[in-house]
């Protein structure tokens, strides 16, 4: 039993003041009601939390089509069991398997230090150690312009800046252009591997890993490293004092062939439109160096939980909730592509989709992509959870996660509970995300918007397409 | 030139206020007013900031007895020299040198995970690999009662807690105790090895290193390695749900025999007495895994910045004010012992001595170890830099620093200028120790601190000594 008295009493609140007026809204008064009760529930619960605790204690790192996803699958399905959920399944695929392997990387001039460095997914390993100089770049751009062979026998680093902490999440997209295609022009410089400064908003000496781009059906065929924010700002001092720099580094990442994955599926089936779905989730795998607290055992943990308040309820609502566990999320949105695959036959029955995958903060905005009338929903939807703190965002806001993304594309509506982003980028991609950096409330918060959100679409009658 | 208008406003109130009193004190309106000057020139300066990043770039960690921390001598010679200190020579000394070599600790039951570990100094080497069964053990009074031989055949691991945030550094002498003696118990079990949770008070997944002690003259036989605190919550998180806990670990750290290390001396001889010596200082070594920027490229920092500001003005106070570069501290004081026995003909000679060791946050407090008489300077020296925002501590507080310990063991009068410790043991003898950690405005009020007070002690008559 949680106390977060604050909220706990704007809620009550809310409901009182139903009351008072005229059942004129497309939500009603029962509805409310039972949102403000799921509402309360929620921020009582330990649920939650429970949920991510456990996926990070008892499975730990699960890189996607690792042996460690597998058994967070098993995890899925048993907690889907015991909660109660209708339907329980697992929707299986196939994927390439990327390991990070060892990686030794250090300043070898004009000095011996170690780096800490990871290598980031898709890199190809090091066929043995390399040991030679460094051409340093301050940005992408500056790397961009690099000439066929200018690089050849040498190490390429690109600079960067210090990601500037945000709300949103804003200028990530931007900064991560050198995680994602600074590889492609190292290699038209015949680099011998390519040195990245880390994509994150933290001093502190972790580095972030996450996917590089291919191009076209090509992966890097170079060893590709990001180093962290404090590394990199000491190459740039060194490199600013005009001292010539060489690094050794030696990495073992490489791709390892076809391997099994999977999305777990827990269904609450609805009690009159029981073929109309509406989607929710969070991603499964996890990147292998933290436990994936707040990427993303917090999403799976937040709609898990939503779905199971509204489980306990006397009677299940109108529609089918879907908490979808999506696999390999991490190495190219794999399980999401193999969910719209799986279903395609079936996606005009979604009537909305959407994931939490930002971290475990407060949420603070809904926004939505849906169709006129529907908005008018999503409006009322928005005052049952104001006592959250939650303003009503843009009503024509495409996107409802990145696993949400093939969805989009077969023209699911979207909607989507937007966190507080602001420490996401410390964490995201390292060591670092463990389940300490959770906290419980904020957790409880989310649920708590969820559980309302979701359950006011799926005791709806409105039709959200567009 | 820096921007600290707040507190160069103070100072400069300060000194305008001294020309309404008359001058009764141990301290003339003249050398206030020096004083004032002083402080005021130490907050404009970028010159303390300058010398931290130069240690920390162009040298960068610099364990005791090791190249680099010879590299750091020839840095700090060449220091002096370009500060124009009198004179400048580097005193050797003989120590024994102990490495860390690599590491490799995981998880093996009940799955397999990567731990974040460091050995901690003057551990022994695994053999070969170790594979073993974990014992748990709550904390250091746990493990203190384990029996002869209860241990044969695993590895013991010591939990503990988080390191409550704190101004002083308060509890940190206590929480050590199970990175000091651990591994004497965890050698009366038999254990093949000691694993320790963290001294630390951060949540992140760096291991914090450290000295242990001897047993007499005997260091310990096992390898004695460090986790992070998420990974020992991670453990006791296992541990608590009743899982059998196994350890890969594999660790090469060993003693290497003996190797050369030296201090650096600095100084600004008296223009009166000459032969009276103020010591200021910090140590020049640092742990490997940083690049030793709080700990404690700060206090050689702070400590040669103040003595520099004092050496421009037009006439060197009465007494020598020395600047000592300590080696090999975080290894055991070596520096400190052999200055203190390399000058023991002449340590009555030693006015007062003080060292900057605890980071780089702002100077709240001034406290002493002196004769009455000498209070009521140091009484005054606070009245001084009271608009640094400093207040005055007790008058009979011991210590003046780590190294300055074998000093007070032969009657040297201390002072001590305490400075705010609260983000200390975040980072200390972590690798998150980097240069970014130091705020340059903070750093400067402690070259204030220390210009003003060095100053109106070299520039007394008073005798310090009880
Ligand atoms: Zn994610
Ligand atoms: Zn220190």
């Amino acid at each position: 039993m949680r106390l977060t008295k604050r909220l706990a009493v704007g809620v009550a609140l809310s409901i009182f003041s139903y009351q008072l007026f005229a059942d004129t809204s497309v939500v009603s008064d029962e509805q409310k009601a039972t949102a403000a009760q799921l509402m309360e529930s929620a921020l009582e619960s330990d649920l939650g939390f429970d949920i991510v605790e456990s996926l990070t204690t008892e499975i730990g790192p699960r890189l996607g089509g690792s042996e460690a996803e597998k058994r967070a699958r098993d995890w899925g399905v048993k907690l889907g069991k015991k909660l109660g959920f209708d339907k329980v399944s697992i929707e299986e695929f196939t994927m390439p398997f990327w390991d990070r392997g060892h990686l030794h990387i250090s300043l070898n001039t004009p000095y011996q230090q170690a780096l800490y460095g990871t290598a980031l997914g898709g890199a190809a390993p090091s066929e043995k150690s390399i040991q030679t100089e460094v051409v340093y770049f301050r940005d992408i751009h500056a790397l961009s312009e690099v000439k066929p062979g200018e690089l050849a026998g040498k190490i390429a680093f690109v600079d960067g800046d210090l990601l500037v902490k945000s709300q949103t999440g804003a200028g990530y997209g931007q900064a991560n252009q050198r995680r994602r295609k600074g590889w492609q022009y190292a290699e038209r410089g015949n680099a011998r591997a390519l040195v990245v400064r880390s994509v994150g908003s933290d001093s502190r000496r972790f580095p972030h890993t996450g996917m590089m781009s291919k191009d076209g059906d090509k992966w890097a065929s170079i060893p590709v490293i990001a180093i962290s924010n404090p590394d990199a700002d000491h190459l740039r001092r060194l490199h600013n004092l005009g001292k010539p720099l060489s690094l050794t580094l030696h990495s073992e990442s490489k791709w390892k062939g076809d391997v099994s994955s999977g999305n777990v599926i827990l269904d609450l089936v609805g009690s009159e439109k029981p073929e109309e779905i509406v989607l929710i989730g969070g991603h499964l795998d996890s990147w292998d160096l933290g436990t994936g607290a707040v990427d993303d055992g917090a999403g799976i943990a937040i709609t898990t939980a939503a779905a199971a308040l509204i489980s306990k309820l006397p009677k299940r609502p109108k529609r089918t909730i879907r908490v979808v566990m999506f696999g390999a999320e991490e190495v190219g949105l794999l399980g999401a592509f193999a969910y719209a695959k799986q279903h395609e036959d079936n996606l005009h029955n979604h009537v909305v989709a959407t994931e939490s995958d930002f971290g475990a903060q407060t949420i603070w905005q809904l926004v939505s992509n849906v169709n006129p009338e529907a908005t008018l929903l999503i409006d009322e939807i928005a005052k049952v959870i104001s006592p959250l703190g939650i303003v009503r965002g843009g009503s024509d806001v495409p996107g409802g996660g990145p696993d949400i993304i093939p969805l989009v594309e077969q023209g699911v509506p979207t909607i989507r509970l937007n966190q507080n982003g602001r420490d996401y980028f410390d964490l995201h991609h390292t060591p670092d995300d463990t389940l300490d950096k959770i906290d419980p409330d904020e957790l409880a918060q989310n649920i708590a918007a969820y559980a309302a959100t979701i359950y006011l679409i799926a005791d709806s009658d409105v039709v959200l397409k567009k």
